[in-house]
């Protein structure tokens, strides 16, 4: 990675696809031109915030006027590297990796899922949708072959570091990573999506830090 | 919500969890007292940062002494409102919602899935480790019932909004979506999370932005 790349606020980048989004169903609803203040409309960030962001990587729109909103969409695909579809590797087909692999390749997406692997015997070969569950002991050569940079972890936490030492040898630079543990690899950028620590800070928003205990009289639970 | 909490940055409650999953790992480990020079070595993040953020909530530690680990731990349990044990009521036990219930059971977390609800008259009554899947039917009536105030969304998009909406007048304040589509409701706070944004602000981090086309030689596409 460059070092401008670097500079770049995580959270600027974390934003671009809300705008990507945005512009498109624009787009495709007919819009033409469309000013930061009608996407922070939509979107719920403020127009500051969007004219910041898009400012980092050049200047876009005309003052007074707005942006081309298709013209936008295709700079920020460029600017995240999308512009062509990407193939993402997904590693454990269990519960979570069945979901989000079905998911993804529901979705019409610039960045999809197109190999899934598991070590289980028993779930090598099945179908997940229109792909086929490949086993973890040919990952490194296959997702190398393919070229793939991207990738997703669903396995458990006592796999999970492995599994990132075999695609950080094949290759892979980015992760996605959904394991209960925290993992790291040289040169490999790794997201960690934590349900537990995405609960907890959640529940800052709640009244329940003023005092409410709801397990107290938790009916349903069995 | 009261007016001092809305000032603070997501981004710092976002780390709050962070802080405290450190924390809690190193009164495990026998630590009695740390810096935040320390906590930044740990957790990747600056220790300004970490200051930073803390300050928001109050004066913490001891300068050049530095935190007393158990203490501020928690503080920021007191800070989130986790201090004694939140129930969250999960809805959608597909695949996803299955996984994420079977995972909050598993960690031993102040923040767990206590009641999960499901449509479907197949799924309902079948159990997720100690939990019996209950009928959405129900729904606002036990989830009020129990003051539960959290809740995560794991169904498809087009039943998400009438969830929600169902869980709002059942008096839930926070909700973790991992349905493919935006949703509010009116005294909400609900947090997106959406495989689709997350993978396409991944692709900024690696070399996929510089020309590679994973998708033209991909082999393990089946």
């Amino acid at each position: 990675m460059d070092e401008s790349r670097r500079r770049i606020p995580q959270a600027t980048i974390r934003r671009l696809p809300i705008y990507l989004r945005d512009l498109t169903e624009a787009v495709a609803q007919g819009v033409a031109v469309t000013s930061s203040s009608e996407v922070a409309a939509r979107t719920g960030i403020s127009s500051e915030q969007i004219r910041k962001d898009l400012a980092y990587f050049g200047a876009f729109g005309t003052r007074g006027v707005g942006y081309d909103a298709r013209q936008l969409a295709g700079e920020i695909r460029r600017i995240l590297g999308i512009s062509r579809g990407v193939g993402v590797a997904l590693v454990g087909a269990g519960h979570l990796g069945f979901a989000l692999a079905r998911y993804s390749r529901q979705e019409s997406a610039d960045v999809a899922v197109t190999m899934v692997f598991d070590r289980d015997p028993r779930i090598v070969g099945s179908r997940i949708g229109d792909l086929t569950v490949l086993p973890v002991a040919q990952m490194e050569m296959l997702v190398r072959r393919a070229g793939v940079k991207m990738a997703v972890i669903a396995v458990p936490g006592d796999a999970a570091a492995g599994v990132l030492d075999i695609l950080a040898r094949a290759g892979v630079e980015a992760v996605l990573n959904f394991s209960p543990v925290a993992l790291s690899a040289p040169g490999v950028h790794v997201q960690h999506i934590d349900l537990t620590m995405e609960l907890q800070s959640l529940a800052f928003f709640t009244s329940l830090r003023d005092g409410v205990d709801p397990l107290a009289s938790a009916e349903g639970r069995a």
